[in-house]
């Protein structure tokens, strides 16, 4: 009973500190969501993208968990696209709520892609992670170009 | 050959369209990049906070997959305070940096709790979760405290 009142304050203590909610309170928390998960997936891509262009030494164990990372957020930005958090601090174009099946095919392009990648990397080799970078890239992309403005 | 340069040309297409780099280009890139793990990870760990004090059903998948996303997370934000991200647009206080071994064992405590409510959630055990997410949103809430400002 103690534990379960502990664990009860405690979660309101953290409910109460944490701007996004489960199914976000406010568009502007979904929008700030989406933005968070596709600036660290950004990064770790981008980590993953300097080995495959030589910028860096290949280091196969940092590859493999980008790629886990990599793959575990291409999940998650999706559901902070819902309805109303079109508009606010945002670079997304009309057209993800006005072609919704698009942009979900689009979105799972770039998650099969990223996964592949994720495999890739899990081999240790750079010749698969090169093979396997190009068509994530394009994935990202491919929506960046129609989904977010400039 | 033809792949290799196609693999570099979207190498450098997605590093000139993504705002962080590896070691972080700029102070303010590292702080972006802390805020927005830190974002992503308080929203999952909300999510498993309302299931945990009942404000929401038990989704057993639902949870486990969450624990799964703040563990990833929960590794990330750390070299994000690096020397120099101590100002701009961040609550971060002073105390991350001039005691930086006491700050980076609370970070190691909360990866360790998280770890723990992660394994909790795999279980599909309510009873479980409750009991992990306590110590859990302890080590969350110490860290804020002593070096988050409101």
């Amino acid at each position: 009973m103690k534990t379960h009142v502990l664990v009860a304050a405690m979660a309101t203590a953290v409910l109460l500190s944490t701007p996004a909610m489960a199914q976000f309170q406010k568009a502007e928390d979904a929008i700030k969501y989406r933005k968070a998960a596709l600036t660290v997936m950004g990064n770790h891509f981008t980590r993953i993208g300097a080995m495959a262009n030589g910028r860096v030494p290949f280091d196969a164990a940092v590859a493999a968990s980008s790629a886990d990372v990599v793959e575990t957020l291409s999940k998650l930005p999706w559901e902070g696209f819902g309805p109303g958090t079109d508009k606010g601090d945002t670079r997304a174009k009309p057209e993800i709520w006005t072609e919704k099946a698009k942009f979900e095919e689009a979105a799972k392009t770039m998650q099969s892609e990223v996964a592949k990648l994720s495999a890739a990397a899990k081999t240790g080799s750079l010749d698969a992670v090169k093979a396997a970078f190009g068509g994530a890239a394009q994935s990202c992309k491919a929506c960046h170009d129609a989904y977010r403005s400039n």
